[in-house]
């Protein structure tokens, strides 16, 4: 059974895919087009209740939040693959650590800046620059932790790339491309070389070749 | 070994207290005064690298983020006391994908209500009520797709209390207490049901009783 995944041409999408191609499991994508409404379209609602994506459906089993998704399919095929989520019960409690870092706290800023700097601008607004220097003076104290935190392990959650990992690649592909802040990242050395290391991943060039997308 | 648990009174380190509760493991907390910026200490950053709350220390273990707890403790204790990550991967998928449901729609206009409604006023702020309301619609729109969830199956992940139920009780507790915003539940027949139920769960009672704090 090849399993289907709904809306892959955005940021969040892009964390399934890269999971999927590094534990090796057969997929198919189907575009949604979201600025044409068809994540509220009925059917879809049907799958996933809020209207995001990604979703996918692995024979009769539905799935929707890009996180819970990549955790199902690295438990599922824990034993094929790349591990992903460390060798024991206190390793998977450091990715699931770090992972909830990615989440809570890296991820609220880039979204926020990616909306003033990327988003909003296409829909005619200007950008407010007292914002954004917030919301990048917040994203750089959490890379200040990261620079601390990569100074003693080489990756998130200790010598082994895990979810935590993996979970950063498409909104930082997006910080360093077109959001043109690569210097958040590259004027820390420890960040600068994890991302390098994570970036150039097969499985990662893959999905930035296939799904240029919107980011 | 009895676990620490670092700065219990508030709602993200009850989230870990209520856990460990069901799960019946030994613990003792290990107050921080936040208004004092007692987290902010060196000694607290070692532990907690962002100065938030909680982080345990199990041993020589050390762990933060609330939810990133609760799956560890809910794994390595997963045959003693309530199991809270269902039988299956399937069901655990389930489970994650609710818990990131709490954490990443549920949570957010919570935060921003508490933030407008209890925590500005204390500080001489005056309410906005444009931004109250705008925050009091998105977490109804949430609490809809909820009812309709909650219409099929006892909790959020199945006929079984998980993690995903738990991890929405000290948020819950603060809405309908010190915010005032009980309608938001009692007005909606199966997440009134739903809440009835898990926060009369002696566990959740106990936390209720033994640090009723700052909400």
């Amino acid at each position: 059974m090849v399993v289907k995944v709904f809306g892959p041409d955005c940021g969040n999408p892009k964390r399934v895919l890269v999971c999927l191609i590094e534990k090796g499991v057969e997929f198919e994508t189907v575009p949604l087009d979201l600025f044409k409404g068809e994540n509220r379209a009925p059917e879809f609602l049907k799958l996933q209740p809020f209207g995001s994506v990604p979703v996918i459906q692995d024979g009769d089993y539905t799935l929707f939040e890009s996180r819970a998704i990549a955790r199902y399919y690295a438990e599922k095929y824990k034993h094929q693959g790349t591990d992903l989520l460390g060798r024991t019960i206190e390793e998977r409690g450091l990715v699931e650590q770090w992972l909830e870092v990615e989440a809570q706290s890296y991820n609220p800023p880039i979204n926020d800046l990616a909306r003033k700097i990327v988003v909003g601008p296409l829909r005619g607004l200007t950008p407010d620059p007292k914002l954004i220097k917030e919301n990048e003076e917040k994203l750089g104290k959490v890379l200040d932790v990261y620079e601390e935190r990569l100074s003693k392990s080489k990756y998130l959650a200790g010598d082994f790339f895990s979810l935590a990992d993996l979970s950063h690649l498409p909104m930082t592909q997006y910080l360093v491309g077109k959001m043109e802040k690569e210097y958040l990242i590259r004027d820390r050395k420890n960040v600068s070389a994890w991302w390098n290391d994570m970036s150039s991943r097969p499985s990662w060039k893959k999905v930035v070749e296939l799904w240029p997308g919107l980011y």
